[in-house]
C-alpha cells in the first residue's frame, strides 16, 4: 500500500501519460462520413421517385428502387438546380462558386486549350476558363480555387474519386482528381464520358478505334462482361475498405459516368425495358438508369453491412438536366423531362433541375421533402459544415450556402436568394428551346430568362407552372426590369464572359440594357 | 488538498482513462515505414556505385549520386539476384515465393491468356501461369497467393503503388494493383514498358499510334516536357503527404518504368554522355539511369524533410539484369554488364545479379557492404518481419528468408542456401549466353548453370570467377551430380513446367537425368 508521498508521483505520471495520449490523437470532434454519390446527364423525372407531387409516366418508366429506398429514408430535394451541363456544376460543387464566379462556363474539352463552343455565324465565342479548375495558381484559362476534396483531406478525411472527374483538361493538374484532394482516384481522367460502357470493348481501350474516352484504371475487367457502372461500384467499395478498417472518416466521390452518352444496353436489365414497347435506344437509357441505381443499392447495403450508415452523410444528385436531343436520345427531342421545359443544355427547368437525395441520419428526417430553392453551389459549404470545419479559408469566394440548417430542421428557408445560370456559348448547331446563349436567373418563385442572342425575356412563375409555358413578362413589365437589373449587375460585377456581335465587334446587350 | 480516501477514486479513474485511450489506439509497436524503389531492367554496373570491390569503366559511365548516398547511408547487397525477366522476378518480390514454384516463368502478356514464349522448332513452349499472379482463388493461368501488400495494409500500412505494375494481365483481378492489397494506384496496370517516356507524347496516349502500352493516370503531366520518371515521383512523393500527416506507416512501392525500353533520351541529362563519346543509344540509356536516380535522390530529400527518414526502410533494386541484347541497346551485344556474363534473360550473372542497396535507419549499419548471396525471394519475409508482422498465414509456401537478423548484424549468413532459376521458355529468337530455355542453381560459392535445349552443365565458382569463364563441370562431376541432383529434384518437387521436345512429345531431360 503505497503511502501519500508515493502516491503522488504515480497520480502525476497517469495523468502525464494521459494527456500525453490526448495530445497525440485528433480532437474527438465525430465528423460523418461524405458520400457524393452523382450521376452523370441524369433528368429529374429519370427515376421512379417522384420529385413533383404527382407521379408522371416517366416514374413509372424507370425503375429505381435504391433511390426510393434512400428517399424514404432521407429527405428529397424537389427544387434543386445545377448548371445546364457538367463542367461548370462540378465546379460549382467542389468549389461553391458560381458560374457567374468561375467562368467555366462550358464542358472542358479532354484537350488543353481547345474551345468546346460550336461556331456561331452571328456571334463570336467567349473567353472562358476553358481549362477548367485548378488547384495552384498561374495555369492559363482556369479558375483557381481551393478543392472541396483538398480541404475534406486536411481535416482528416480519407478521399475517394471513382468514376468520371472531368474538372479540368489533360495538360492541367485539375486533369488529374490526385491534385485536387483526392487521396484514391479510380478512373477519373479529363474526359467526359467513356468510350464504352462494355467490359468486352475494355471499355475502349481497344486498338485501332481507341479515343481519349478510352476509360482508365479498370484492366482487372477488361474482356469481362462487366458493365462500367457495376466495376466503378465494386472499386469503390472495395477504396472504401481501408479507412473504415481504419476508423478514418471518409469522403467518397462515386461519380458515375452513367447516364451520360454512349446510351448502350446493360444487358443486366434490358428485356424488361423492350417488354414496355420503349424503343431500343430508350430502353437502353433505361438500363443505364437501373444499373446506377443498382450501385446505389450495393453502396447502401455495403454501408449498413459495415455498419457506418449511421455516421455517413449521402448527397445523392446529378450534373446537369436530362439530354434531351433526339438523336442520340430516342423518341421526340424535348420531351424527355417532362413536364419540365426542354433539357441538358438549356436554361429551362429541363436542363438545370436536380433529382437531389440526402440522407444523414440524426439529421434529415426520414421520408420527407423539402422544396426550398437550393443549388449545387451549395454542397461546399454544406459539407464544410457538416464536417466541422470551420478554418477552411478557401482562396475563393462561396456564393453557396449550408443546407445544414435547412436539413436539420433549424430553418424553414435560408432567406431570399436569387439563383444565376450563365450559358453564353453555343452548345449545339441550332439553338433549341433555351439552349445557346442564355442566362437566367431565379427569386423566390420568379424566373427570369434571357436570350443573350434576341435579348428576349420571358418570365414564369415556379410555384404555378413548372412547365414554364405562361410567359408573365407582358403582364408584368416592372418585375422584368427589376430581375433584369438584378441579373445585369451580377454578371458585370462578377466579369462573366459575355459574346460579342460578329459584325460590330460589340458585346451583347447587358439583360439591364434593353 | 484531497485525503487519502479521495485520491484513490482520482488515481483509478485517471489510469482507466489511460487505459481507455490506449486500447482504442493500436498497439504502440513502432512499425517501420517501407519504401521499395524498383527500377526496370536496370544492370548491376549501372551506377557509380561500385557493386564489385574495385571500380569498373562502367561505374565512371554512369552517374548516380543518390545512388552513392544511399549506399553510404546504408548497406550494399553484393550478391543479390532476381530472375532473368521482370514478371516472376515481381510475383516473387511480393510472394516470397520462388519461379520454381509460382510458375510465372516469364514476362506476362498485358492480353489476357497470351503465352509471351517465342515459337521454337525443336521444343514446344510449355504451360506456365501466363496470366501472373492473382490475389483470388479460380482464375485460370494464375497463381494464387496472398500479395505482401494486402498483409502490410491489413496491418495497418498506406500502400501505394505508383509505377510499373506488371504483376498480371488485362482482365484478371492481378492487372490492378488495388485487386493486390494497395490503397493507392498510379500509372499501375498490365503492361510492361511505357509507350513513350515523353509528356510530350502524352506518354503514348496520342492518336492514332496508340497502343495498350500507354501509360494511364499521369493527364496532368500531359503535353508538358515532362519525363515520366519525374512525373511518377512527383505522384509519388504527393501520395506521401496523407500517410504522413496522420501519422500513419506507409509502403511505398515506387516501380519506375525507367529504364526499360524504349530507350528514349531525357534532355536534362543528355549532353553529359553524348560529351563522354557514348552513341545516340547508349547516351540515351544513361539520361533513363541517371533520371531514375534524381527520383531517389527527390525521395530521400523529402523523407528527411518531412522528418521520417529515421524510421524509413528503404530497399533499392531492379527486376533484373540490365538488357544486353543490341539493338536495342547500342555498343556489342552481351556486353552492358561486364564484368558480369550476358544480361536480361539470361541465368548468367549478368541476367540475375541485382544492383541491391538497403537502409533502415538503427538497424543497417551506414556504409557496409554484405556479400551473403540474396535473393528477391527474401523480400516478402524481410518486410513481414520488419514490420512486426507475425500473424501473416499467407497461403502460399515462402521460399525466401528474412534477411533482418543479416542487416541487423546478428548473423553474419543465414545457413547453406539454395538459390534456384528456372527459365525454361524462348525469350529471343535465336538463342544467347545462359538465354532460352535454361534453369541454374546456386549453393554456396558453386554456381550450376544448365541448359534444357542440350543438357550441357556449366560449374562455375562465384567466389573466384565472377565473369563465369572458367568452367570447372570437368573438373567436378561429383559436385556437378550433387547439384544437378539438387536441382532435378526441385524442379519435379515444384512441378516446374519443362519444355518438350516437338519430335517425340517427350519432356527434355531433367538435370540429375543425364
Amino acid at each position: 500500500m503505497p503511502t501519500i508521498r508515493g502516491l503522488f508521483p504515480l497520480l502525476a505520471a497517469a495523468m502525464l501519460l494521459c494527456s500525453g495520449a490526448a495530445s497525440t490523437q485528433s480532437k474527438p470532434v465525430l465528423r460523418p462520413n461524405i458520400v457524393i454519390f452523382l450521376v452523370d446527364d441524369m433528368g429529374w423525372q429519370d427515376c421512379s421517385v417522384p420529385f413533383l407531387k404527382e407521379r408522371t409516366p416517366l416514374n413509372d418508366r424507370y425503375r429505381t428502387p435504391a433511390m426510393e429506398r434512400l428517399a424514404a429514408s432521407g429527405v428529397k430535394m424537389t427544387s434543386a438546380y445545377t448548371s445546364p451541363v457538367c463542367t461548370p456544376s462540378r465546379v460549382s460543387m467542389i468549389t461553391g462558386m458560381n458560374v457567374t464566379r468561375h467562368h467555366v462556363v462550358n464542358w472542358t474539352s479532354p484537350f488543353r486549350d481547345r474551345n468546346t463552343d460550336n461556331p456561331d455565324r452571328q456571334l463570336q465565342p467567349v473567353t472562358w476558363n476553358q481549362n477548367g479548375l485548378s488547384p495552384v495558381a498561374g495555369v492559363p484559362g482556369t479558375i483557381h480555387a481551393t478543392p472541396l476534396p483538398w480541404l475534406l483531406n486536411r481535416a482528416g478525411y480519407y478521399t475517394i474519386h471513382v468514376g468520371k472527374a472531368h474538372w479540368g483538361s489533360s495538360g492541367t493538374p485539375g486533369s488529374s482528381p490526385l491534385a485536387l484532394g483526392f487521396q484514391v482516384n479510380i478512373a477519373g481522367q479529363s474526359t467526359g464520358h467513356p468510350q464504352s460502357y462494355l467490359g468486352e470493348d475494355n471499355y475502349g481501350n481497344v486498338q485501332p478505334k481507341w479515343s481519349i474516352n478510352a476509360v482508365s484504371d479498370m484492366q482487372e475487367y477488361h474482356g469481362s462482361g462487366t458493365f462500367l457502372t457495376e466495376a466503378l461500384t465494386r472499386e469503390a467499395l472495395r477504396a472504401l475498405d481501408a479507412p473504415i478498417r481504419n476508423g478514418q472518416p471518409f469522403f467518397l466521390h462515386l461519380s458515375h459516368y452513367a447516364v451520360h452518352t454512349p446510351i448502350m444496353a446493360d444487358r443486366r436489365y434490358l428485356q424488361r425495358y423492350l417488354d414496355q414497347g420503349l424503343d431500343s435506344t430508350e430502353a437502353a437509357y433505361a438500363t443505364l438508369v437501373e444499373g446506377m441505381d443498382k450501385s446505389l443499392g450495393d453502396l447502401l447495403d455495403f454501408l449498413r453491412d459495415r455498419k457506418v450508415e449511421d455516421n455517413t452523410l449521402i448527397i445523392f444528385l446529378s450534373d446537369n438536366g436530362g439530354l434531351s436531343l433526339a438523336p442520340p436520345r430516342g423518341g421526340k427531342p424535348f420531351t424527355h423531362n417532362l413536364p419540365l421545359r426542354a433539357g441538358k443544355g438549356s436554361v429551362y427547368e429541363g436542363g438545370i433541375r436536380d433529382p437531389v437525395l440526402i440522407r444523414w441520419p440524426g439529421v434529415t428526417k426520414p421520408g420527407t421533402a423539402i422544396d426550398v430553392p437550393v443549388h449545387v453551389d451549395d454542397l461546399f459549404p454544406t459539407l464544410l459544415d457538416a464536417a466541422r470545419i470551420t478554418d477552411a479559408r478557401p482562396l475563393q469566394t462561396v456564393d453557396g450556402q449550408s443546407l445544414v440548417p435547412l436539413l436539420a430542421g433549424r430553418r424553414r428557408d435560408l432567406g431570399e436568394r436569387t439563383f444565376y445560370w450563365h450559358y453564353p456559348v453555343k452548345w449545339i448547331d441550332n439553338d433549341g428551346p433555351g439552349i445557346n446563349f442564355h442566362s437566367a436567373l431565379r427569386r423566390g418563385d420568379w424566373k427570369l430568362v434571357v436570350s443573350l442572342r434576341t435579348g428576349k425575356k420571358e418570365l414564369y412563375n415556379m410555384r404555378d407552372d413548372i412547365r414554364e409555358e405562361k410567359d408573365l413578362s407582358a403582364a408584368r413589365p416592372e418585375l422584368v426590369r427589376e430581375l433584369s437589373t438584378l441579373l445585369g449587375r451580377r454578371l458585370r460585377e462578377m466579369g462573366s464572359p459575355m459574346p460579342r456581335i460578329r459584325e460590330t465587334g460589340a458585346v451583347v446587350s447587358y439583360p439591364d440594357e434593353n
